[in-house]
């Protein structure tokens, strides 16, 4: 029995944990095994290859911790980095800012660049920043490339333009939790030195997987970084994957199979294009749903629209933090509460993940409801009907079915 | 990996087989065990005990047959019939015209009472034939509480005051395959002799369980009765009851673990009075759309408007075969087809077993774009509408989330 | 929680149901789906297709019924034949007894020959039989391959010469209850007529599956057979199987994805040959084990033992369900108790199904601890270490692991 | 279908990962969860509180990170240490040298004390640094309970009068990995300041949470303690914990059900004290098998033996690895090979975890077919009669079923 039973199914629409989708629950249902057979090799090895594909890298090398994306953070910065090296980030809302104090708690000298929570960074003034460093003394740059409290999404290439422009040899580090897997991203192209993800996210796994990919750069800072590290040191990975064995210590297998069936319901049943197609489908219907009940985006321009998360801005005499509260309590929805400053003022749909056009109609069915019983005078189904109009269009014939 | 994959989950809107929720599925992943043991009798006890209050009996004997809701229909009939005996039946649409296709095919005598497609049993006509029996040769009537191929739910107390207003000593045999678990039902109130159901249906199963109710008259006519039957026999049953090893053949241990997980989710956790109440408000609210639809239900008298499944005429110009395969091929949505006399008349949408109110909105919301799909002007988000208009009226908040 | 829990996993040993592996349970972890749907028919025709390769037969078409081996008897006579008609049976053991209680009762005119609990079928009595049926007024010959009370296996290619040998028409019905796919089977070679099986023996599945396997002649027997059937119609999937639909009712989709994945594992993985040489080294090391301990088989003569199931008699003053009792109370191995006749002095060690070298070994440990326990005064080690001899020899490598 | 599938089930008896039984594998079915809403914290308070059960402690408060028993060595160390603080640490095996690696890769001051693999921790030479320390510059002692690649548990109520014989205030660190949940481990008792465990060893649950339980003395040590730390800090956990959302980053729902799950079997239905009984008397029986077949254990003395693991030496011309590798490709038997300085020369039989006396028999049964393969000349059922001659007398009616 769960601890709050409702009927029907629970209406997951927090930005991560995502729905797990039936293939995962499948694939992960298993008892345990040796991890140091002559078998299990075949198993890892494919999935950190194949993880790569929606990192967009050949070149980079992927390491699978089991930890979340705050141990992948860490892993990131301390494998090449070093304490008190100094690094540009941008503060532009509750993930960047966490990211940021565990960067000073690394002691790391951060130069925060902050934004409006609702804009993108900075990059104007990135730009300044890096041509005034003649001495090269910014060792890296850190972006949230989709910031989840707020719905913006960063322009990654914009920031190595930027970078080459200055011809600086920062790295550049990105935190891909709610936008790889799900959103364009281009490692190689790009020229990110460091990107990670967790596995509960666009991946539609349970949490338990921060995936770091390091470019060969990254391979070669991670040489001389000098940040103390061992559960999230490299180079026991490293030492593992020429030994052929892999692990440096105990992963999970259950996990490591799901992420296979993961990965070939994105690279081989879908096909990473489509998803990523599917991810912009949904987004623009709940921005074209957000702005049929009147409300605002918290993203202040639609170049940092994300097709993963919508922060919504409710009226001033709303506390969204009611929303959230009553769409649970009587509709088993389960949507994103505003985090620190601004809390009680957005709530947040998740839109990432596997999870198709009808699911989504049903929860934006299931916010207009929230919202009138708040007392915001939304026309029941206005929402809908503009997502519906939207999807209609957009929405091709599924594959497996033509 | 599956065989017609599609990014998230399947709408599963046919009436029948239903939502299988995750505490079922979870009850059910087990290995075998052996059905002799001496524990195994508990879990057996439990359910078969259980199991009548969504008959809404206590006087009843029930009996779980590992079988189907057709094989449910041939232990009703064979148990307490003999070849050659009189029964009437009603034929109101496809499945009650495959019972009586059973019944003709296991020699009895069929008085069939036909009503046209989306009209309920003809009680009149029956009144009149009871009253005409003086020789008391009607040994059975049999009806079909719910026909799901119409969306027609018959009176079943007034068939009870027909015949006791007739003083008729026929059996009542009442198939509630698409009712029992989700309708009001009243086994002993309304004195049916033997009422049966399927698993996959109200009960969110796997199909694989015909449940059978018999009424102690019932138990009493089996005694006589002439029909051959040996899997289906209630006697063999009754005889394992006795030695209190419950199962005379090889039961599903999974089966009824499942069994028990569905009995605990309608019974204790959700309660029967609230599930009951739960389809009547989806039922409603899908009823409210299709009208803002602008079109017809197939039923023909709001009395009897069935809460578990909804059958929708369309115009004559279009196939709802057409709209059927759209909503799959497109948006995941598997939605019923029109049967027989009525193919590509009508089209069904099943809103029964654990289900809840966003689950349907979103279902209703891809029934339009399906509409729209196939020629059918409809206002995107209007059915929607209506059914949230009513589901916010009418939905109380989730018990355990007070 | 489990009603009766114990550490570790149940050591089970009943001659089924069995062992149900992973892959199965993964495979059948899933919900509801619309069999009507395009997609469905593919997984159907793959596993009506497949299944006939653990018959034997490419020649006979099978109906995957939704009920237990005792449906699958009543399906297979009910097909074929009349009331009234003259049918040969042999009474071996409680299954057969059981068998031929159901062909009575369905009026059948059965010439039962009777041979003592452990011997085979008495076919120097059936060539008489049928060498004085000058008047082929014998339609039917019924056997039970695998006798799973007595662990007999009888000799199904010298019935086919007896019936040839007499150029008897008679059909030919086998119980393949706990032999198909666990024991050489071959329907075409021995000209069977009609064949069965049921889910949770060889199959390794949950209970649920009747399969039969019927022969053109069956078949064309079926179309003048008068036994009164509608559940068990093979008339009624042929039409189906013609409309490409399969199913005339509602199948159970879990099951056929969990036959689909056992079909995988004993056709592609491990190889039907291997499965029933797999079978074969097992029942040859349970034999070993016995003799061993200085018990006796039930069996009478090597040439009828069983390699899915051994039923071991035990002394005099020990009831054999003491035995079972003791194994299942302290150790968690659950044993089959002696039948009807052979009551308390029989137990049966089932060894079939997906199941491998070092379970049976840990089984035969807890049976010499069990006969300890009742005061038999067995050498501890004895029947393992005589089992293990003979694994040793007979085991080859794991073939996906050399 | 697996990677390198085989018939039957896996027979794992490596130290960890352990089988994971039913009810956990149950538990865990289930998609993910929003662990911000209102419901989650009742689940992650109980198990917060309730796994305190099996470290004996009341006093401590316990950290659930998403993490591997590596990262809760580093959770351990970083909270209450500086770098450059000295620490004891003992080596007596490959873990113990893994976790002193670590210390020293976070720049602790590691005075190691040797003993011989095989050896417990040098306790008198313990004593005696203790006693020398006047400065009192010792700041901890770092001990592994039971180290898994030698079979050896040392003595932690010894270590406790140490330190309070020599009045020495350094903390008491300990790793519990392969022995809390199994062994006898009394923390508020024994005065130990951070005990750890991982899920994927006693617990029978995958690999992903590394638990820690830290004294109150412990977290007074954490205020101060300079490592760097952000991903196992406790303070973000002490601060959610006083907020009451519990989790500072995102948990692993999945696993927390299933650590409820496992839990339930330790705490109510075995009962943790018959959970250390049931290991030592498994691991006694295992024992006598390898006494039984000649062989020698690694562990030197019979007070240091393991109940969890038991390490056996081959004799110098057989390479312990063949063994490993053969029962792995015959007999789908799991083992673990001798580590470092001890490859080829042991190899080990995991046997903690959700286990019973039969799959312990069937892996010995399976052990010495592979001493067989290999050229030694075991006496088949020598060791498998030696450990049921124990397991009989030692081994209670399981108690659900008396």
């Amino acid at each position: 029995m769960d601890y709050y039973p409702a009927p029907g199914r629970n209406h997951l629409f927090v930005p991560g944990p995502t729905n797990v989708p039936e293939p995962i629950l499948r694939a992960m249902n298993r008892s345990n095994e040796d991890h140091r057979s002559p078998a299990f090799p075949k198993l890892s090895k494919s999935v950190i290859e194949d993880v790569k594909q929606i990192f967009g890298t050949t070149a980079a090398t992927s390491f699978i911790f089991p930890t979340t994306g705050t141990g992948a953070w860490e892993s990131a910065l301390t494998n090449v980095l070093s304490p008190g090296d100094k690094i540009i980030s941008f503060l532009i809302g509750q993930f960047s800012l966490l990211w940021i104090d565990q960067m000073k708690r690394l002691n790391f000298d951060v130069d925060v660049i902050e934004s409006e929570w609702g804009a993108g960074a900075d990059l104007a003034l990135l730009k300044k920043k890096l041509s005034a460093d003649y001495a090269r003394s910014i060792k890296a740059v850190c972006i949230v490339h989709n910031e989840t409290s707020t719905g913006v999404t960063n322009d990654l290439a914009a920031v190595r333009r930027i970078l080459d422009g200055a011809r600086h040899p920062a790295l550049l580090l990105v935190d891909g939790v709610s936008s790889i897997g799900a959103l364009d991203f281009q490692m190689d192209e790009w020229k990110v030195d460091v990107a990670l993800t967790g596995s509960q996210k666009a991946l539609s796994l349970p949490t338990g997987l921060g995936i770091v990919c390091a470019s060969p750069r990254a391979l070669e800072a991670a040489k001389t970084a000098k940040s103390l590290r061992v559960f999230f040191d490299w180079a026991d990975y490293l030492k593992f994957y020429k030994l052929g064995s892999i692990w440096p210590y105990t992963p999970s297998s259950q996990m490591l199979y799901g992420l296979r069936a993961s990965l070939d319901l994105i690279l081989k049943e879908e096909g990473l294009h489509n998803v990523i197609a599917r991810h912009h489908r949904l987004g623009e219907a709940t921005r074209k749903a957000v702005h049929a009940w009147g409300l605002k985006l918290c993203t202040q321009k639609a170049e940092w629209n994300s097709d993963t998360v919508t922060a919504v801005v409710v009226p001033s005499h709303i506390d969204s933090g009611d929303i959230v509260k009553i769409a649970w309590k009587k509709y088993n929805l389960s949507l994103g509460v505003g985090l620190n400053k601004i809390a009680g003022k957005v709530f947040r749909i998740g839109h990432l993940g596997n999870l198709n056009e009808l699911q989504l109609l049903g929860a934006l069915a299931g916010v207009e409801l929230a919202l009138r019983e708040v007392g915001y005078p939304v026309t029941l189904g206005s929402g809908v009907a503009a997502a519906q109009a939207h999807l209609q269009r957009a929405t091709p014939l599924i594959t497996s079915r033509i």
